[in-house]
């Protein structure tokens, strides 16, 4: 039996149902013919005017590893549904395709392709399921992150959500997402060394319940950290005893040291009361500089709420609410096949639905971020893959939404969106720092996008618009569609 | 950098105060005091009336593994916070302490203390995040899949949800405590690999998308698969091609061969409508043995819609829903200090809070479940850890919330339900298997467990009684605090 501790071989999380397909494609010899599918998510989490891309790096590390051990050929041989052929093959299998995605931070927006496999169609299919977990995963973390941090308004927000989290990875790779939508540092000692995060941390409850009295357990943590002496002050009652306490120890054991107290936190109870209050104990004491720190069930609302409060808050640990992205936990992003390799050219498919908002965007395409002449982000267009986009000339483009407009980009500018991750099996991308991804959000934010899509009430919907041709095309494949 | 797809050492997802306050009790030459910590949880996740006890197996693993390699050391001395002598320390660490835990698969209920540990100070600070951790995620979600296999009375649950799941590790696991739930398959082939629950799946969309017709699809499929042949009708148009088309494959290719078709499932659509007119058709052509399997953002709640309206559905995919428990995405269990060991003896703690439910239950204590003569489990009761109950005559207890009466236990028998996993930092716990556990799950819910308890809307409040000795300890310490 595999296990996870310390050694794991992560291939094969994947839906059963690639390894049926895959099968069945070899057994009908359609292996090395290309496809293309198109990774796009329908809607954004909390009603948001955007989302926030995250988890390249770890789905290139996925592909870059993908093989199938002895033991994992031996499991699927087991189902007695698979040729030993098929098994055979996938004993030597190495992902072979190009994948073109949206860099690493990029604002993202429903319905357009984040990230596009063009691969032999067994290769195609068998990194559905990791791609689609990663970027689900950690696009989900990272734009909740964003709303909170935004929320907290220049505030410092930190990740203390591993004892929430789903399971190890979401701890670890949800400190990461975190990160990249702007918080500060996390409490999660693995992705902080894994990711160099800076981690923060101080006591829990039980360090002051172990001696003998609050006095005391807060005396012994500032003699341990007379620079970081941060204290925990609702264990017993904030008001009369822990802010009171702390002042104490302040006054008694770091003054004498020539150290300040650096903090006191709060993690149950009304805050906006208990904020106010200590603040003004604790500068009635000279502990002006002494930060306020709050826990306990926080997110981009309640923070808001404190904030409106005329709460003294410094900084905010934010724990369940992100890490399980609780009031939205499903980031929606499909894997939908677009276009099938014919004699060397790739023709597009369409996936047609009861549902109209799961009709597809049919074949190989471009997207691009189009941007006014003050920079700002006014839609994002899909095109062709062959088509050129004229810059010096009004562009003629069709809105799906209202197709009978016809309107023009002028005095505009562009930028493609997806690079190259892979080609031919080979990885082509070097995944930035996590800095340089968070820079990155933070820069698109403050410079490229509407701040009427960044408020949280019926932000602003970014346009996303069609080429003539492209829209063309999708209407005369739904058009066929009804024939067939 | 530690990478986590093939080699991981995971002792390092803790929180950061675990090693501040780790260092400062070693500092304090406070290292082996052994304390006591209780773990309990404050809400039944979607106001239900109880929750199924998941994790154990791996917190056994984290437990038994716990260990910190030379790159860790380095790291935590980059922080500059840490002694030598503490690291030097951590170099050999391995826990030492016991844990008492109810088994994997009970039912469990709020304020409780399902898993405790016994340990020296710095043991017992070190585990907890990683206990909470597993405990969280597991138990959430082996609730929410015995919610949903309840809402679908006796058809099958499949669980799909590894590409909307938070990263691998949710999606292995979750597939884990979701087949305890009672689930009858995944689709995650990891988690069948791992823990031998039974796999399933057939074909995407890609899969009909690919071939030029929807026919020439089902076909191949029925070729490749003829014992395991399920449709998936939805790509263009359910009820004029897809269904039409499946009964045509069963016709033409399959009974000619002396197969039946076994399926045809359906992803979008009006489910209800559009599964009893597709039974209708596949009836009329004799396919009555063909199942219809349904899927697309299910949980208990729109089964139980579906079933209401009496769609003609024999089995459920269940993906984002059940997989992030999208309803209720975060189980709420904590570790409080509960006692500290004084001259041999563990003397209690009690955590004040201003919020009432937030206080907790002091001192090392028994679980008891309590059964009436009919083997209906009627409470849970706390005694101290010294207590003994006896059987012979009527048992008086205490109803925290109602304390004014005086109640007894007449004609009853008990369960003593922690049991020890780690005695001296050895496990002595033997790991049931997954098919195990899950049938222990369905004896307590059929044999034990009032039905009052397992409705949906406003069950019934299983109680938590106290000995009259529990009680009064309990209070003394909340008087005593108050002159504090």
């Amino acid at each position: 039996m595999k296990k996870q501790f310390e050694k794991r071989n992560i291939s094969m999380v994947m839906d059963f149902y690639e390894m049926t397909m895959s099968n069945g494609y070899f057994n009908n010899h359609n292996t090395d013919e290309r496809v293309a599918f198109d990774v796009f998510y329908r809607k954004n989490p909390d009603d948001g005017g955007f989302a926030i891309m995250a988890g390249l790096e770890q789905i290139i590390e996925y592909i870059e590893n993908l093989h199938f051990d002895d033991e994992d050929i031996e499991y699927l041989k087991k189902q007695n549904l698979f040729s030993d052929e098929f098994l055979n093959y996938l004993r030597e299998f190495h992902f072979r395709g190009d994948i073109y995605a949206f860099k690493e931070g990029t604002i993202i927006y429903p319905n357009e392709p984040i990230l596009t496999v063009v691969a032999p169609l067994i290769d195609a299919q068998l990194v559905e399921t990791a791609i689609l977990l990663e970027l689900n995963h950690q696009s989900l973390i990272a734009t909740k992150a964003n709303r909170i941090v935004k929320a907290a308004k220049g505030r410092g927000v930190s990740d203390f959500g591993a004892r929430r989290a789903h399971n190890v990875d979401a701890a670890v790779y949800g400190a990461r997402a975190s990160y990249i939508g702007g918080v500060s540092s996390t409490a999660t000692i693995l992705s902080g060394q894994m990711f160099n995060i800076p981690v923060s941390g101080t006591m829990a409850h039980s360090w002051v319940m172990f001696y003998e009295s609050e006095y005391d357990a807060f005396k012994r943590y500032a003699l341990n950290y007379p620079d970081n002496t941060v204290l925990l002050v609702d264990t017993y009652d904030v008001l009369n005893s822990g802010v009171p306490n702390a002042i104490k120890v302040a006054k008694e054991v770091l003054a004498p040291m020539n150290k300040r107290l650096k903090g006191i936190r709060l993690d149950s109870g009304d805050l906006a009361y208990l904020s106010k209050e200590a603040r003004k104990m604790l500068d009635a004491n000279g502990l002006e500089d002494c930060k306020i720190i709050v826990s306990n069930s926080l997110d981009e609302f309640t923070i808001a709420s404190l904030i409106d409060q005329g709460a003294k808050i410094d900084s905010f640990g934010v724990g369940e609410r992100l890490i399980t992205s609780r009031s939205e936990p499903v980031f929606g992003a499909v894997y939908k096949l677009v276009a099938v390799e014919q004699n060397g050219t790739f023709v597009p498919r369409i996936k047609i639905s009861e549902n109209v908002e799961k009709i597809t965007n049919p074949g190989l395409k471009k997207v691009y971020r189009v941007f006014n002449k003050n920079g700002y982000a006014i839609a994002d267009l899909l095109t062709l893959w062959d088509e050129e986009v004229d810059l010096k000339k009004p562009y003629r483009y069709v809105d799906p939404k209202k197709p009978w407009k016809k309107d023009c980009f002028e005095d505009f500018s562009i930028r493609l969106l997806q690079v190259p991750l892979f080609v031919k099996g080979e990885c082509v991308y070097h995944s930035p720092a996590l800095n340089e991804i968070r820079d990155y959000v933070r820069q698109q934010l403050d410079h490229e996008i509407w701040p009427e899509e960044q408020r949280f009430e019926n932000p602003h919907i970014h346009y996303l618009d069609m080429s003539e041709k492209m829209y063309k095309t999708k209407m005369e494949l739904l058009n066929q569609s009804l024939k067939k």
